[in-house]
């Protein structure tokens, strides 16, 4: 038996974006409150919780606060200074916890975890200057990949590698930061998993959505994927074999490409996910409630789809198609309350609901 | 063409209770912020919005300020003093307007205007004093109900009357306040519409619910209701007629009494009402984010129905059922982060969806 979070109880989100927005208001409907900590002001989160603390990652004193004003601790986004952490932890439960942390937010510790667990990922190599980049890129072969080790996200901190001769303007992309080299894997289409484990060891996976990106930044889900039904079993028994390595508690999203040769794993997201949005209007309980479920002790609710939905990411000018979007019906729309309009920049999302059953 | 409220625009809530919070959480997913305004500490829409305002309902400078900094006032109950709202509307519009709470704030004055319009509503009468009771119970009848005519709501400043005898007991019951006596309405059930008007006069009405009333208080709404295609069609079209003859915008409330003779009108609500709370799991837009489309000068969404829903307000001890609910399939809870737990108090409910299609 798990100790269950009572009614009224406060959580704390590092991170107020809409993702953090988005998992308060879940909170909401539990009876939960949400206490928001971003350095930036006015963060989206703000217009949706109980409180909000604007100070920088490094302010102890702020950390402090927020940590006592909370009864546990959870985030929106992996790279959160490893001293903020150390400082948080000793205060309060913080779940997911550490351990998946480390593992995502270095891309090297997260592809040897992977392996290590005897899933497949594409091939990887570390690089730390260029005689080691010269020697990966022999290995692994071209097109590769390079990547900084930490800190990307959305296709920053990448330089594609497309011959040998490439490696100098790589390297100087990821300006002597510890690397990694990928190489290319051929795959049809991407799918991701958004997968729940509970405090007390129950998981429970959604269905897979097909993901389609642009640029770098996910443009749209839809589910159900294309997969067939050992596919389908595989990416949903994989989901659990890596939340149940790690102890995990909380909702994971995990992006796999589909080859001839079976699932590989791209990468692992220890929060909500942006590919998992589709679930506020397919499943009774969403993403960001069943995070709020797991988090707070509480049983993790049914994951079953009961709609195909296409959710689509409204970025920057795709903000103009809100009135059409309005009028459409079976369009639920989730607007982040961002004022500022920027390219690249995710302004909300459009769920669709393409069927029924 | 109307006046759209842009992005991050802020709506002023007057009530912060669970209508209030349930029609912030809609706001958020549009891009606007809301302030609460309500007389007690911590209200449950507090958790979920971007500002509150604790102060009484006579504290000019404060209702003053809160008007300041809001672009649209809405509200989420009728009976909010006649000077606060004089003092608001100088501000900012107030939506729905003055016309839908003066006729809904005074029993006489809303049963006069549904007769008016030609609606059937119970047989009544007013009652001032022991003189006009005598008269009103001899020419309505027994039973009867004698009501204030202002201030009611679950049940309270009522009294039967199931014979002439009853009458003095009953008029102590109102203390000496204006009142009206209603006869009784034989029905087979109740029904509600809940139904929208925009600013641009566009009309939305839900599937009818048939409620369940225990003690006063509302239990169960359940959609579809025991209704044939043109008591169906019936209901819609009055509710319509009723928000057309207010100029009304935003979502109301009609409760309908089902008899052999036709539909009779209980009373109207001019606000998100309890029994269209299943409206948040079987439909794409649910009545609050009609609501805040309403007063915003946004489009209505699609009112259409796509499940089968079963609604059930949690009350008092029925939060012991959680644990219960939370493991439930299909079953989506709606908990109002209310720590204090009395007899009679509204604390949740939760919507079980029995059918799709």
């Amino acid at each position: 038996m798990t100790d269950i979070l009572p009614q009224g109880a406060t959580i704390g989100i590092l991170g107020g974006g809409q993702l953090g927005r988005m998992l308060s208001v879940a909170a909401s409907r539990l009876g939960y409150r949400c206490h928001v900590y971003d350095p930036g002001a006015n963060p989206p989160a703000g217009d949706v919780c109980a409180q909000v603390t604007t100070a920088p990652w490094d302010d102890a004193a702020a950390l402090r606060a927020f940590a006592a004003s909370v009864d546990v601790i959870t985030f929106e986004f992996e790279n959160i200074p490893t001293a903020t952490l150390d400082l948080l932890e000793a205060a309060k439960p913080i779940r997911p916890d550490r351990r998946a942390l480390s593992v995502s937010q270095d891309r090297l510790t997260e592809k040897q975890f992977l392996r290590d667990l005897g899933l497949m990922t594409a091939p990887f190599l570390p690089v730390s200057d260029a005689a080691s980049l010269t020697d990966a890129v022999a290995q692994i072969g071209t097109p590769a990949i390079l990547k900084t080790r930490r800190m990307g996200y959305d296709g920053k901190g990448q330089a594609r590698i497309m011959s040998a001769a490439d490696a100098p303007n790589a390297l100087a992309e990821v300006v002597g930061a510890e690397a990694i080299l990928e190489g290319f894997v051929h795959f049809s289409h991407e799918v991701s998993v958004i997968a729940a484990r509970g405090l007390d060891g129950q998981v429970a996976a959604y269905d897979p959505g097909e993901n389609l990106h642009q640029d770098g930044i996910l443009r749209q889900t839809t589910v159900p994927a294309r997969l067939s039904g050992s596919q389908r079993a595989d990416a949903v028994l994989l989901a659990g074999r890596i939340l149940n390595a790690l102890d995990y508690v909380g909702v994971m999203g995990v992006e796999l490409f589909v080859t001839p040769q079976g699932l590989v794993v791209n990468e692992i997201a220890p929060r909500v996910h942006n590919s998992g949005h589709w679930t506020q209007n397919g499943c009774t309980v969403d993403q960001f409630e069943q995070h709020i479920r797991a988090i707070t002790g509480l049983p993790l609710g049914d994951a079953g789809r009961h709609a195909d939905v296409v959710m689509e990411n409204l970025i920057g000018d795709d903000m103009d198609r809100v009135p059409e979007l309005l009028a459409a019906r079976d369009v639920a729309l989730h607007l982040y309350g961002k004022t500022e309009r920027r390219a690249g920049r995710k302004m909300g999302h459009a769920n669709r609901v393409v069927g029924r059953g």
